[in-house]
């Protein structure tokens, strides 16, 4: 056997995130080809879209090659608690059987989640500390606290004996995090000095100029905006953001308005958060039904539904649906929070709702009431200013994301950039960092509750069905062959107008049958009259039975 | 009778663009209410979205109210030539068989659909000129030559017995915009002296601050930028902004560049644009074919996409789809256009995929490449205080843009300002401005080459289908209503591990048939079977049939 072959190798191999915002399944292996070991860092899901896959809300990263190489996985380690990062975990943590390990906010996150799963017996989460280190042989990990948009954010550093990897996680450099230590940049920078191989970094922001701000900005900012305003005061954030839902909750003290929890999220965030420690001192929140006797100057709702979501507690708001809430000319609502790329038009349908009850609607285009959680284009600087790795891989991110941060760091001098999209193996060690092996890779679609590969095509024939329906076709036949009843249509999502022609179609082509496949020859009859009379194909299938 | 009920009115009515950006349709009616008579101003469409209207391209408004009232439509004056202005001209005429006024341009484009739908011999556009008039009786309208993102926008004085009303039509206030003259506020201040009733104003841009900017900047600011590429610039921009294609070819010019047009609609401007009198000294320009012999730093693509659409030439180009024009590492694309709210996935990904090619994309995130057409607050401030209208009506825009536009004319203490959505009928004289009437509004689809109203539902039924597929069930009985056959099942957009159990249902339903309605009793043991597999309800139609 040739010993270059045998020889240990590190590798990174995105499973899911690179590419693409979401689903982040990060993937570093260890040893010799034929005996890598690996360490599975975040495993999160992202959420569909009704134009791209109608019907599938979660979408998670195909883990097949981890399932299939499930006695080489070490471990799986969260960076932190947004669903991008967790939220595949009860999902494909039963084929895999791996201890889990997080810190302890993330942990009691993910705890909600492995109960809902009926999971408890047999995953319990390992919790570490902040600033804590963990031997997982042949790696051995750092947690390297950071700041982000959700208390406990981490760094990890990823010793191996071939060098260090820093992967960052989702992270920002806010100098006042409100909840949470800021970002242990002595840490960051003493590691620079011990020398980092390779820094697998967000690129989320890579496009943006300049710093995104601190939390501690935000809460003046609304602090100010929240006095100034009469009537009742409902703010929408997104609820796992611990920092922004405490100004929020100061705000309302210092206006004198009572804190009123609006939607099942905005419960479950600040349970978890004081059973961890945070919001200690949160002030004391009344329940919606008690705050109808408050005067509306009086009352702050602290609301989930800030995209838009159909059926969380901002549009059930918007629409008159809660009986507890009703806004009206003279309240204001303000949207803390960032529209996600996508959710346009929900969002501003939301908004227009509002607006039609005279509702003033506060956003980050016209007020100074949200910051990002990731970083801009400075504090990327700054980070490979300390961190100086040898090799950088941009993460987290569409291609013009990627590549954006990829130009940035060529710029920055980062001596290699190495780009990878989920299914591609990067060896980052020995010798200069190149894509070697793929792995399988793809979405999986929680459809319903079944989980489906993307590839079955479940969500692509519905999506082809939006386009232009359905045509099912019974052909009831004797022995003989010939009809033993009219033949019966099937219709959905199609104009009246095109089924007498189809009809006609059909039953000629029946008559007309030449030997040869009957079901093709009547499926593309019906295709043809449909698009005769009404310009679009619709899906056409066609059963027989004998009888 | 009641005398008062007799008497001349003036009400505005519109039934298309107030509460949405599109499909503008504005009618204007003078006379008592059994006898007035109409003028519609603008008759547009907008464009279907797959998450709202799958498999609908192009929705219009619905306008049977003036179909039912044929009789009394006297004519349709367009004021500009965009999409959402006229395009849906040739899909209601024929049911109106009225005169059509536009000025040269606009005439021009529409000239174009007529042709297409086969209407040439009985609809001849007549052409008013710039700041022409028009005795429409009651009616006297003139025209009045503002600015906006196309050539020859207008602004509508509207004089009737009972006062003036000036419709603005789309607009800006840009001191140079390049083609066409500047808005002739000499004309607008002379009406605010003569005493204007009403204003029906344009709400796009109502929530941004400021001024939208001149067509002059951007010429320099893209000027400057591309003078300072090297290899394959290529600039994507909406064609009907023929300012803006006449600043890029200068652009080309001045940096040594051929200029080469790549989409239908590309051509089909330029053209209509020369043959009216614009464009006079736009650069010869090249076909795609010819160009492949230039080198790389000598070619200037100009070319449709800027929204991410499938079918446009710039997608086409990001999936090498283009024989003739290929991209690649050291090429720039320059978007100079907006996102339209709703499109950003589509454009994201479009530039997803130049960023894989290694070409630069520059935005108008960016790079200054992009003013809009549509007033800011600065502007529409001046657009009052020249006017001085009585009434102030904000059309053109969603419920968000309306309140503000109507914000900000109550802070401009505008004396009233009413707020009317499609179908609501508004007395604008005599008396203080009031809803008196709803008239039959909606949106008609087109629906493959079919018109069909949305409340028929097949859009909706099809959004369904998205969700959650569909299940068609033959049922082939005998007379005795026993099953002459195993019950055939036509499935599509739903999980293989669905068929079996709903299978099973089916056939134990028929065996329990209890009489009442087999059919629905089938429908809903096949649906409750999905759901409990599946946890989602396809849609489920049962047909039977006797042999």
């Amino acid at each position: 056997m040739d010993k270059r072959l045998t020889k240990d190798e590190l590798v990174f191999l995105p499973l899911g995130g690179a590419g693409e915002i979401g689903m982040n399944l990060n993937c570093y292996g260890f040893g010799p080809p034929e005996e890598r070991r690996w360490i599975i860092v975040d495993c999160g899901v992202m959420f569909g879209r009704e134009s791209a896959t109608p019907g599938v809300d979660v979408i998670m990263p195909d883990a097949r090659f981890l399932v299939e190489n499930r006695q080489d996985v070490i471990a799986i380690v969260l960076t932190h608690g947004h669903e991008d990062h967790l939220g595949a975990v009860a999902h494909v943590w039963p084929d895999l059987r791996c201890p889990v390990y997080a810190t302890p906010f993330t942990a009691r996150l993910l705890q909600d989640k492995i109960v809902e799963a009926g999971l408890e017996d047999a995953l319990r989460v390992r919790i570490v500390p902040l600033g804590g280190k963990l031997r997982l042989a042949p790696f051995e990990l750092e947690f390297i606290t950071i700041t982000h948009s959700i208390p406990e954010p981490n760094a990890l550093v990823i010793r191996t004996p071939l060098g260090n990897i820093v992967h960052t996680g989702d992270w920002k450099l806010d100098p006042d995090p409100l909840v949470g230590e800021p970002t242990d940049d002595r840490a960051l920078r003493k590691l620079g000095e011990e020398g980092v191989l390779a820094m697998i970094c967000d690129s989320t922001n890579a496009l943006v100029l300049g710093h995104s701000g601190s939390e501690a900005e935000v809460e003046r900012a609304l602090n100010g905006l929240i006095k100034g305003l009469s009537g009742r005061v409902l703010v929408t954030c997104f609820a796992s953001n611990v920092a922004r839902l405490q100004s929020i909750a100061h705000a309302a003290r210092d206006s004198g308005r009572e804190v009123v929890l609006v939607g099942r999220s905005m419960h479950r965030i600040v349970r978890a958060a004081q059973d961890t420690g945070y919001l200690r001192d949160f002030p004391r929140v009344l329940d919606e039904e008690d705050a109808t006797q408050l005067h509306a100057d009086n009352v702050l709702y602290l609301c989930t539904g800030s995209q838009g979501e159909a059926r969380a507690a901002l549009s059930r708001i918007a629409e008159g649906n809660n009986p507890n809430i009703q806004l009206s000319e003279g309240d204001s609502v303000i949207f803390s929070s960032r529209i996600i790329p996508g959710n346009e038009r929900e969002i501003f349908e939301l908004q227009n709702k509002l607006a039609a009850l005279g509702v003033a609607v506060l956003t980050e285009r016209d007020h100074f009431v949200h910051v990002s959680g990731h970083p801009g284009r400075e504090e990327l600087a700054e980070m490979y200013r300390w961190v100086r790795p040898r090799i950088a891989v941009p993460v987290h991110g569409e291609m013009r994301h990627m590549m954006e941060h990829a130009r940035l760091t060529s710029e920055l001098q980062v001596p290699q950039t190495a780009m990878v999209v989920n299914g591609q193996m990067l060896r980052l060690a020995p010798g200069r960092a190149e894509i070697i092996d793929e792995a399988p890779s793809g979405r999986v679609h929680l459809d319903g509750r079944l989980l489906v590969n993307e590839d079955e095509g479940y969500a692509r024939s519905r999506r082809a069905l939006g386009k232009a329906g359905f045509i099912g076709i019974t052909l009831v036949l004797k022995k003989s062959g010939r009809l033993a009843a009219e033949p019966v249509l099937h219709m959905e999502g199609i104009p009246d107008a095109v089924l007498g022609p189809v009809a006609t179609a059909v039953t000629r082509a029946v008559e007309a049958r030449r030997g040869g496949d009957l079901n093709e020859q009547v499926r593309l009859a019906a295709r043809r009259a449909a698009q005769d009379v009404w310009g679009k194909k619709p899906i056409v299938r066609v059963e027989m039975v004998e009888v």
